[in-house]
């Protein structure tokens, strides 16, 4: 169990070893650093906690005298000991990825009595550069952020020169370093090649994570090493936040993620009734295809909603009527619902912001964004993320098929979105874990601690930043790691880019946009059977194949989109719309073309037919499928209730059946004259699928009772 | 019996009714007016016989004096019998198509003492016009070619003035007539209306040949009258002798050709030995396209070959191995061979006089001049025109399915083709018997005694016409009558236009040139049987139908043209004759294109695989069919033995089999993925038809020994 490595041995006055290290608050970074300390049962002492700092803002700019002089101090204790040696590290970006025996092996290495670490850059004296004694193989100069040696020399080097509290500690060191007599005498080597010590500033692309079992390190692979001190010195903060994700003991490739199971708050025992009280806060910005489905799924949260406070900001007039009807329906199943409409014209950012003062005022012990785009699929995520116990936690969400994600896994210099080394694992779930990174958008729960603490109160306002950048910056600034979580699959973000929402069934048009979630509510369930080369496809005449291909809403949606439309042609051979303006073989159609769902059906053809036609008409292939006759046909006795037999122009031909025989209507079907075979009994949503040119000779049969609809393809003219 | 009704009854002096003519010699235009006599039963007496004739050049200008004086001599012993009724006509281009009862009951409802037949062309002296007696409907001036009257009038007309020998009778008939007293006094009328006469100068559009069952009439259209006696005057010589193809009793609807038995001279009670000599023309004077089948016809011909001398006359170096072959072969079965041989020079003119010197020489007692584009598909051909018995005598013979002939209905005014009111339906055969024509060609019979008499000897130079054209015009300008007889089927006439020799087989090329002959060499035997549609086409895969479309011998020259051709594909995918350069399927072939056979090959597309697709693939048409993937493939163990599965990029393919499985190769045939299928026993010349693009995904099997041929189109792309 990962937990049982969290054993701290303390530092005792007999052992030959001590780690120093010096940290005035405890941050998330002094947290980090103290787990990988206990992890590799390090005997560390720490100088200064809640003293105040003097030492100057060290990621920004020089400063750090403060440090020598607690360790001056710290030393007189050891001094007399030749056998003592001591480590100095930072706290706040340092990692330790070793134990005592392997750090004091590779010591012993050197033969040196002092062993500073060594980076690429001179610093803060580039001046100094010529002074440092050629490096054949290796980074050149002196950081001070880590450093080892026996107690008597590192005494000396400490009392060697006076220092300020805000006077530059690596400065300090650089200059005794440099004095060529007394690194000779106390005898001070450099780490040139991370035997021990890896500086990641300059130094990033010299090192990758490795995964051998259980075990996870970092690699030199530039000097074939493997450092086992880790330090984030400069502006590599984020990368030791990506690193700290797998090392030490966080994830590997065997036993998977490891700090999942850390410090979780299982809500087993509990009752329902004494489940954390929970603020949800919904926000519609845009219009939002799909939000039907949000809203079910939302519904079908698996959390007693008692223990709900809803807070809505429902910014699109479009989704007025829903939400209304929503919280009608559902409104009093919650503890409480505060709705804020498009029409009180709040702005996003106050709108969140206001989300967290419901938070704050509904005493909630966990506040829940929930953006309308992002759909929770697995009903057990808000109870799963509380359990997880993080200050801010996103459950990770992609637009399905794409690399969008709802997190990013590390930043530019400017603070926006950049790849880190594990993001393409983790959005395709190859990696599964807790990680933690510098933005999260769309959903995560918010702890209450994080919330109450006035310090760390999230704020959707940073400049002109974005809400969501804003929160994040606010965060990362308040030291409050954010991570995001794909240990389980919990649901996706539709896309609300180019949503159109002039039609009359508008999520019929989000094929290309949205296509998951189109799938999901017009794709016949049983599509993809066909697609299982083990299976025969059902074929009512010679070399006619049948396939489901759409729900039954799908046929509905699109029998309004054309009857609200309305303009049928008038069944002559003059058809204006085709090119030659005369058609020999007129039905009573609507093109999608009319109805601006031309290319969306060529998408259909393209992802959905396409396979099927290569199925049953092997060696056969056109990508992408062309068609320019795309239509809906209505029959009806009144009006033109058959079709005389005629070839398409086409290779093949769909025809999907839009409504139900003997039902809907009486007669009808299609009869392929060369075969002397019809087919009488087409099923709603189900598509026919003939070749169109040569040897399929058809007709459209007579209805001779209420209206029969089909939509037809002619592919491949 | 048609022979019956030659009987010639002599004019008595008891008869009331005599005919009296004028005729010198006994010229084919003399007999032909003796037979309408003799037909009719006429009381005919002909005047001047064996004297010679002084009255000047009918034809061509004035004269005829000598005819009154003639007639006035003969007057004189009816001059005094007021009954009797004395008709004169013109000889050599009068018929009479009436018997005595009809012409004296129309001659009585003249009231008229003398009537004269009518034209209208006031001839010879124009300026008398005005003098004539206005007509209210019908001719209005005299032609003295024809008249009746009452013996003592006419007598008085005939002694009113002195006339000389060469004198125009008609101005003397005319003067009389404009002479009102003289006119009233001996009650002169003119058959204004051919009640009576028809004048045909300036009247064939007024005239049209009637059929009622065994009744072949002239009827006047304009007038609504029946013409019982019709003189050819000025230039309508040639139309009455389309005239006297049918009347009278030449030819009706009814019983069809009646003058075909007249005057024959069967071979019946003969021996082949005792059949009578004939030499034969052989003139091959251009690269002639089907000569081996020429040959072979005129080989089978059934007439004694010992009663048969040659005459050779190759001008085209082209044939010349093809002759000396035959003359080694069979010279020696005929009396005697004579070969006149392209390196000789000898035009073509000559060749053909040379020809009738060839028949003189042989003591012939036929000459048959056959030209090498004449097919005697009938091989009683010659014996039969040997039994017409005619001075001239040609079996039709056409350019099959063409209007085009070896003779001419008639003679525009400078002596070239004109089209007879009959010509079509002689050449298409709906009216069979023997005609009176202009010009005849190509192939005919010419009896002994035109050649052997110096004054029709034919000669095949006049000025700088054709030898044909030249030969007819002689022979007219001598008065020989130039027969064609469609009386049975005879054979037809290759087309030597744009035969290209330069191939290794030409006749493969000549499918449109002369499609008759080139089915009958290449095309299967069979192959209209599945134009048939009470028949099933043979179907060895689903929607694949197989068809017997080509001979063997088609399938070993177009595999020999390729072969001589030689430049086989490298069946790689770079094809530099495709307009892409690229072929994803592709197979060691030579293109139709690459020899010249594109056009032909469409042509074979569109008149024989078209109508076989229809018949298949109900309601697909595309007219012509088009093609630009045609081609023969090559398989070969060592080469490219098989194709992989696939498509073509046709609407239907064709693949016809060029040699054959077991025998030819091993392995081979057709596979077709989809069904499981595979047409394993192709049969030579016989062709797969199958849809292209879409169902019948397939490939061709692994050739394991020996080379299989194939040609393929892809139709429609
Ligand atoms: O009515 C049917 O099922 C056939 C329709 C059809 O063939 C067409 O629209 O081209
Ligand atoms: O070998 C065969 O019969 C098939 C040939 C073929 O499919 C082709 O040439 O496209
Ligand atoms: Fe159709
Ligand atoms: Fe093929
Ligand atoms: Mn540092
Ligand atoms: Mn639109
Ligand atoms: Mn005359
Ligand atoms: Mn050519």
């Amino acid at each position: 169990d990962a937990a049982d490595l969290l054993t701290n041995e303390a530092p005792s006055a007999e052992r030959k070893f001590l780690i120093l290290t010096v940290a005035t608050e405890e941050t998330s970074g002094y947290k980090r650093y103290q787990r990988s300390v206990k992890i590799n049962g390090l005997p560390v002492k720490v100088l200064g906690l809640g003293e105040e700092w003097k030492g100057g803002d060290m990621a920004n700019s020089v400063g750090g005298g403060q440090k020598v002089l607690m360790l001056r101090k710290e030393l007189e204790s050891h001094k007399d000991d030749p056998e003592k040696i001591i480590m100095f590290t930072d706290a706040y970006d340092v990692l330790f990825n070793a134990n005592e025996e392997k750090i004091l092996e590779q010591f012993h290495q050197f033969n040196a009595r002092v062993v500073f670490s060594a980076e690429g850059f001179c610093w803060p004296d580039p001046n100094l550069a010529s002074k440092y004694p050629e490096v054949e193989r290796g980074k050149r100069f002196l950081n001070s952020g880590l450093f080892m040696g026996y107690a008597p020399e590192l005494y000396k080097i400490l009392n060697d020169g006076e220092i300020a509290n805000d006077d530059d500690d690596q400065l300090y060191y650089t200059k005794i370093y440099l004095d060529e007599k007394k690194r000779k005498e106390l005898n001070i080597k450099l780490d040139h090649r991370s035997e021990i010590f890896q500086n990641l500033n300059g130094a990033i692309s010299d090192v990758e994570l490795r995964f051998i079992g259980t075990e996870s390190h970092l690699e030199n692979t530039e000097y074939n090493t493997v450092p086992l001190v880790i330090h984030a010195n400069g502006p590599t903060k984020l990368f030791l936040n990506t690193l700290g994700n797998y090392i030490p003991k966080s994830w590997n490739a065997e036993e998977g993620c490891l700090n999942c199971w850390e410090d979780m708050n299982s809500l087993e025992k509990k009752k329902p009734k004494d489940f954390p009280k929970v603020v949800i806060g919904i926000f519609i910005e845009n219009p939002t295809p799909f939000f039907e489905e949000f809203l079910h799924k939302f519904l079908a949260l698996s959390y007693p909603k008692d223990k709900i406070n809803l807070y809505i900001h429902n910014g699109a007039s479009y989704h007025g009527k829903q939400i209304a009807g929503f919280v009608e329906s559902h409104g009093k199943e919650y503890a409480s619902v505060k709705l804020i409409n498009h029409d009180e014209n709040v702005k996003e950012w106050h709108a969140r912001n206001l989300g967290i003062e419901e938070c704050l005022k509904k005493k909630c012990e966990y506040y829940f964004n929930v953006d309308s785009l992002a759909h929770i699929d697995n009903p057990h995520t808000l109870k799963l993320l509380i359990e997880q116990n993080r200050p801010v936690v996103a459950p990770m969400m992609i637009r399905p098929y794409q690399a969008w994600s709802n997190f990013w896994g590390s930043l530019t210099a400017d603070g926006f979105y950049a790849r880190s080394i594990d993001y393409m694992e983790i959005v395709q779930g190859q990696r599964r874990g807790l990680w933690n990174v510098p933005f999260v958008t769309s959903i995560y729960l918010v702890r209450g601690d994080i919330i109450h603490n006035p310090k760390t109160k999230p704020n959707y306002i940073y400049n002109l930043l974005d809400a969501d950048m804003a929160f994040c910056t606010n965060m990362r600034n308040n030291d409050v790691y954010l991570y995001v979580t794909n240990r389980l699959d919990w649901g996706h973000l539709v896309t609300v880019d180019n949503f159109e929402t002039h039609h009359f069934n508008n999520e019929l048009y989000e094929i290309s946009n949205n296509r998951w979630d189109w799938e999901k509510r017009y794709l016949h369930v049983n599509y993809s059977q066909n697609l299982d080369t083990n299976l025969n496809v059902s074929m009512p005449c010679p070399d006619v194949f049948w396939f489901p291909m759409v729900t039954e809403r799908f046929c509905d949606e699109l029998v309004g989109e054309m009857e609200n439309f309305g303009q049928w042609s008038d069944g002559t051979n003059t058809d204006p719309r085709l090119e030659g303006g005369y058609e020999s073989v007129p039905t009573r159609d609507i093109h999608m073309k009319q109805i601006g769902l031309e290319p969306g059906w060529l998408h259909f053809l393209q992802h959905y037919v396409q396979p099927l036609q290569q199925r049953v008409y092997e060696g056969y292939w056109n990508d992408p499928p062309r068609s320019t006759m795309n239509f809906v046909v209505r029959y009806r006795p009144d009006e033109q209730p058959f079709l005389k037999p005629h070839h398409d122009s086409s290779t093949y031909t769909i025809n999907v059946a839009l409504n139900r025989p003997k039902i809907d209507y009486e007669g009808g079907g299609c009869r392929f004259l060369r075969y002397n075979c019809s087919v009488l009994d087409t099923r709603k949503g189900w598509m026919l699928m003939h070749p169109g040119r040569l040897t399929h000779y058809h007709e459209g049969l007579y209805v001779t009772k209420g209206t029969r609809y089909i939509m037809v393809s002619f592919v491949d003219p």
